[in-house]
């Protein structure tokens, strides 16, 4: 297939490297960002374009690898009939695409991709959206170039996915930052939770996260929690997160609801 | 070496089991549920004892695997002179124990443990406390019997190692849940999440956590946030979840403090 790639950021970098790898040809490059989107171009010998209004309707499909904020002013600009416009945002809605083409739809990669470490295996969680059959050919295509698990998602499952993904890995992620933190200035060594960490990942794949919970909260040890919180008494925001987050493993297993 | 094991839950039969397995000889144990005292009495074919008072001066050490509010009580009724008293608790004090003894200490093990899936890898942090060099010696022994990590900590950095496992690794798994019931409820896969799941952890292995945060706090995407805040309308304790750690993301990160 042939593509124009919008965005010159790590997701931009790892579409190009996929799909160009997978056989299938970039006829250009747009980005606002001028200098990456040259070393975009330079890496991959692609044409790099001045505006997106030089996306010509000639490929079989536009991707759009930008900020979900960016995309609504870039689809104005472009004016496209058979080519498959794309965007890859979790939380976009795919109607934002609807001005520009009849052909559109949304490829979702549910991981973090950076751009001096791609990933180079297939394990990449993919949710798809689509407007037509055209669109869901292109788009299967593309996603069975780059991955082996693809998931067919309308835009509610979507938008259940994309808070999922926010709670179970950015905040996981945040938890982890916090605990970081405490630990070098207390001079604790943050490897002798890693066991512990891993632990809790891997059970999760036999077991369900819920049956698994532990901690001062799970047991009502109140006089734990009154001390933890005091030894977070100078990070009130630390605070706030410790209450919620007890709060709702109390709601979560108090009796009649186990 | 001898002890006497006083408890009959998960950490009783995980220190039997290893103890015994390791050459020493468990002299008797003690718990206040005779049934389960029973169980871990005939399983490893031990004298089970039916008070505290029972347990003699006679063995190296006496192990109290017990919730931590059930110390207190215990270490009362007891009297030992040469033997070593040690509790297993991450947030309890080492002082709890001196009433007893002159020679007593903690014996602390960072992972969650499981009766019938005892873990058989020495991978097994162990924070450790002692009042004397013969409770040092005696804990050091059963440490290295049982793993290869061990750290010498203080109360007070283990006050803070127990909070912070607290948070990285309680309030992770209280993600998932949420995440995981939200997956149940709205039909979608959770396996979806596990690739970017793992991927987050592996991660913290060579980049600190907070160089890792991604999200829409972190990209300070006010639009994404107010949708996921509506979406978890029904949920009014896992609104509080969401704004909280959506405030700390944006207080580590805001301006003169990345």
């Amino acid at each position: 297939m042939t593509f124009y790639i919008i965005g010159s950021g790590n997701m931009a970098w790892f579409l190009v490297t996929r799909l160009t790898g997978a056989g299938h040809v970039c006829k250009g490059v747009y980005s606002r960002n001028h200098d990456t989107g040259s070393q975009l171009a330079d890496a991959f010998g692609l044409k790099q374009l001045s505006s997106p209004e030089e996306i010509q309707d000639d490929a079989d499909c536009c991707i759009m690898a930008i900020a979900d904020g960016a995309i609504d002013e870039v689809v104005k600009r472009l004016s496209l009939s058979n080519t498959v416009l794309l965007h890859t945002a979790g939380a976009a809605s795919i109607n934002l695409l609807s001005s520009a083409t009849q052909h559109y739809g949304v490829l979702w990669l549910i991981y973090s991709i950076v751009k001096n470490n791609l990933p180079e295996h297939r394990q990449i969680p993919c949710a798809y959206e689509y407007s037509d059959t055209r669109a869901k050919e292109v788009i299967q295509q593309l996603a069975n170039s780059i991955t082996d698990i693809t998931y067919e998602a309308d835009g509610t499952s979507r938008k259940w996915l994309h808070l999922c993904a926010v709670l179970s890995n950015n905040f996981t992620n945040h938890m982890m930052a916090i605990t970081d933190e405490l630990c070098r200035r207390e001079g604790i060594p943050f490897d002798m939770l890693r066991p512990i960490l891993s632990q809790t990942f891997e059970r999760t794949t036999t077991t369900p996260p819920r049956a698994l919970q532990t901690g001062p909260a799970r047991r009502n040890d109140e006089k734990t929690m009154t001390s933890h919180m005091k030894m977070l008494d100078d990070h009130p925001e630390w605070q706030r997160i410790y209450q919620a987050v007890n709060e709702s493993i109390k709601a979560m297993y108090k009796s009649g609801n186990q």
